[in-house]
């Protein structure tokens, strides 16, 4: 690995109905064609894709007055009411959402509007504001969680507010190690233009490619280096936001008791309060050096419990990661590699970076190995490495050949792990054999801290009938029992449309009339992404 | 020191008019006695001060009814109107809290209300708002920046609501490394009960002998210990909290993007929205081992840098602080010391706890003595750990001899550091010079990040004639400059009302309105510490 430092460049446009760059699309390896039917019975090949000129839609809502309003505020040329435009703006990329994309007849934006600065932001959710529009705030387009849904709540038309020509490094502080990227940098972008001054910004998760600077902190993003970087959260040092009513400029320091964090309020907020257009980060000086250790565990409570003290010791790896059992069996995890079975047990990755990298390696390894592992040396891990962005483009084919493949995250403490665990897969496996559906259920611990870790799940079902009817069911009863469990409704996927019906369960009523009442502040005719985060419905109330 | 954990016991109660136990009084060094004429020319002696029953409080305008209605809420021995009560509840530790407890008339709270369960603090502010009683919460009384002030706002009356009752150890999960502690209990209970589990919190504000975890959430409290385990927000993983119209249970997970983290909206929010009852906190094993090492720069400047790279690289002391060369000079920083004229330059101190030490101090020595540092060796750095406690009670032997003793702190980026340090200090000289006064100000570095760091000015100054008024002139001269320069308004003492004035322009109108708008939903009628981080006025308008 020469250029071993993610110099991933940008990638043509997404796939308007599937995962990434077409000419990357993965065919099945020979090994999981045959052994799918194995695990998951005889499935249906679905109906071919319908070319994206052929996809009904309803005709557009904005008038034509609305249409001079929103040009004279970005310019002609930026908004865009083509039936293309529309439908790569018409959602995410969880399984739903592509299922959705394979209709005859689809729901998109009205028209697409792209601003150029955050003064045109703030002119186009002024005018929304006054005409009632609603406004979809759209990054890389890569929410799994219902976040892109062209929802237009009680309003009359709806509009994508794509953010990706807010972009580029507005400033870089090399003593204090501060950069302000535009909330519609990509990942490849940011990083690119850090290399430039030897710097790094550390941030990636598996949506590196496409998904944006503001996206990743509207949204909690946590990457796979969180273990030496931080979560998204934790990177970022100050924003910049535009509302309906007014905008703040927030983060003057490293710490602060000056109030309450505000950064924190709009970090999570997904768009429904306002658009985040700059973002203040911690960088740091690019590596120069890395280390990589493959690790393989007797199972997945033995290499958990390795993990555990890792992180409670601290001085560790940069990326730390476990798959379960059976996850190990499939290699997913390396999914490049799907079929070919590694060693049994449960297998790990670390990975470092930075300096005193055989000091922090020893340490590691001293914890995991008197948790019960054994070193499998720098290849698997390595491997890894390569193939961390590729697991998209393989649900693609699974897709293709009938198989619904999906992915879900929670977190708790350390001591509540185990049963979390247990309760999501057994109501995985249970929930889709009552509809008749056999599934294999894949687990991987990805984001480790002191007192916790996430949990991270792929399902490969074979549903025969109404996938997205059966998998709405699913996951409700995953929900569930996600919060009966103490886990949160999302590590890292957020809340969009998906998860809003749980997050009163979360942070009960008292919670959602907060988020209730910063909304009605700032975006008091609720034009923004309506239905993400807070369900629509009447108020909570008041306690007292 | 056998003893070198930090067993520190609970102090008996607060002097009502002093700072800490009255039998650890200090008297003022022969040495700095010999100096301060010198200093700060001949300065004169403050009248003696008033005995606590000679001091004239206005009548307390509780009415029966609702004493009644109180008493029934906690119980009757827990609500207290007498004078002794009222006056230990009349405000915090500042300096001009101090000089206005010297008075012959005071204001006072008209009683001190004890809940002993986060039942009774929901009853207490029920009633309050039913009642339109405002409300200060009230844990070790240890603001230093008005934010115990008996105000009553619009309202009628003001209790203290006085929180210590809450105290203990309410939960342990000694696999995850968490604790839930009942507000109300003092940094020395806290360490208390956990080292019985062999568990440390390792968070030692100076205010930690009186100061409760509570008060240290609300106030967003950094501790000497900040560049091991953080500053106290990144300690705290959950909170419960009761509000005037609900309450509130929060925190399921380490990391999560379930929403805006709503735990950051009542760290630092100072009792304006509610009060918290519980604190679910990160501890770790208590540590086994200290290293202490001390070390000389040749100034101010190539010490900072010293630190930077400390920060920066990671991985480094559990304590680290610099002070500037007046600092050194008068060894301000080892209290206890007052006078003893250390090696000429800028001293350092650093501290290792936990594992790993030798490695980690060989680490951070590098990058010292590449920043031009010496190492003067581990005496200086524990005389600097027994004394760390003591500064407040020399600002009393300060006042009694006539002299003016405050401190204030801010923190920027590194890049903004050596300009915000030069403004405050030249503010502080040119105001004091302005009003007659000569001064002698010090500073120091006591919490670094990788991003930038914090800044600690101690003022010495002979004001002659009234000192309230002429601080409060030069305080603002002072806030000024702190917001021109980039810095914010507090790293770690908080808003309270002295600092309420200045926060809209650091968070700008959005950011106020934002608080306002939570304030209205959780707190309808306002009773909760009126004036507190929000001053009172008009709304500001909204734009767009």
């Amino acid at each position: 690995m020469d250029d071993q430092f993610d110099r991933v460049d940008a990638d043509p446009p997404m796939r308007w109905n599937g995962w990434g760059d077409p000419a990357k699309a993965k065919e099945l390896p020979l090994a999981v064609r045959a052994l799918l039917p194995l695990l998951l019975g005889r499935v249906r090949r679905p109906e071919p894709a319908v070319p994206i000129d052929a996809v009904r839609l309803a005709a557009p809502a904005l008038t034509a007055d609305d249409l001079a309003a929103l040009r004279l505020a970005v310019g002609d040329a930026h908004v865009d009411g083509s039936q293309e435009a529309r439908l790569r703006h018409a959602g995410g990329r969880s399984t739903p959402d592509l299922l959705r994309r394979r209709a005859a007849e689809q729901l998109a934006p009205d028209a697409v509007v792209r601003p150029g600065s955050h003064e045109e932001v703030l002119a186009c959710l002024r005018l929304a504001s006054e005409r009632g529009l609603a406004v979809i705030p759209f990054g890389g387009g890569t929410s799994v969680v219902g976040a892109l849904d062209p929802e237009r709540g009680t309003h009359r038309a709806v509009v994508s507010l794509d953010l990706r020509r807010l972009s580029g490094l507005l400033a870089l502080d090399e003593l204090s190690g501060e950069a302000v990227l535009a909330a519609g940098t990509t990942g490849p972008e940011a990083e690119a233009l850090l290399a430039a001054h030897g710097f790094e910004l550390g941030h990636y998760p598996q949506s590196f490619r496409y998904a944006t600077i503001g996206g990743f902190a509207a949204a909690r993003s946590s990457g796979q280096n969180s273990a030496g970087y931080g979560r998204f959260d934790a990177m970022v040092t100050g924003l910049r936001v535009a509302t309906p009513t007014g905008e703040l400029e927030l983060g003057r320091s490293p710490g602060s008791a000056a109030g309450p964090d505000l950064v924190r309020v709009f970090l999570g907020s997904e768009g429904i309060f306002g658009i985040i257009t700059e973002v203040r980060l911690r960088v740091h000086r690019t590596p120069s050096e890395r280390v990589f250790e493959a690790w393989t565990f007797p199972d997945f409570a033995s290499g958990a419990e390795g993990l555990r003290h890792v992180a409670q010791r601290g001085g560790g790896p940069t990326v730390i990661r476990l798959s379960d059992e059976a996850e190990t069996a499939v290699s997913l995890a390396q999914l490049g590699k799907i079929g070919k079975v590694l060693a049994k047990g449960a297998s790990a990755v670390t990975v470092y970076e930075g300096d005193d990298l055989e000091h922090r390696r020893a340490r590691t390894a001293e914890l995991l190995r008197a948790a019960g592992g054994s070193s499998s040396g720098a290849g698997a891990a390595s491997d890894w490495l390569e193939g961390r962005f590729d697991g998209p483009y393989l649900r693609d084919a699974l897709l293709d050949a009938g198989v619904f493949c999906e992915t879900l995250e929670t977190a708790t403490t350390w001591a509540r792990l185990p049963a979390l665990r247990e309760a999501v897969e057994r109501t995985l496996r249970d929930g889709l054999a009552a509809a008749g559906a056999k599934s294999y259920v894949m687990c991987h611990v990805s984001h480790v801290y002191p007192t916790g870790a996430s949990l991270y799940f792929t399902v490969l079902a074979g549903i025969r009938d109404e996938p997205l009817a059966v998998w709405d069911r699913v996951k409700a009863a995953v929900n569930d029992a996600i919060l009966a469990a103490g886990g949160t409704i999302s590590h890292h996927h957020a809340v969009g449309r998906d998860h809003a019906p749980w997050l009163p369960d979360e942070i009960g009523d008292t919670g959602i009339r907060i988020l209730r009442a910063i909304k009605r502040e700032l975006d008091p005719n609720a034009v923004l992404n309506p239905g993400a985060v807070i369900q629509p419905g009447p108020e909570p109330s008041r306690a007292g």
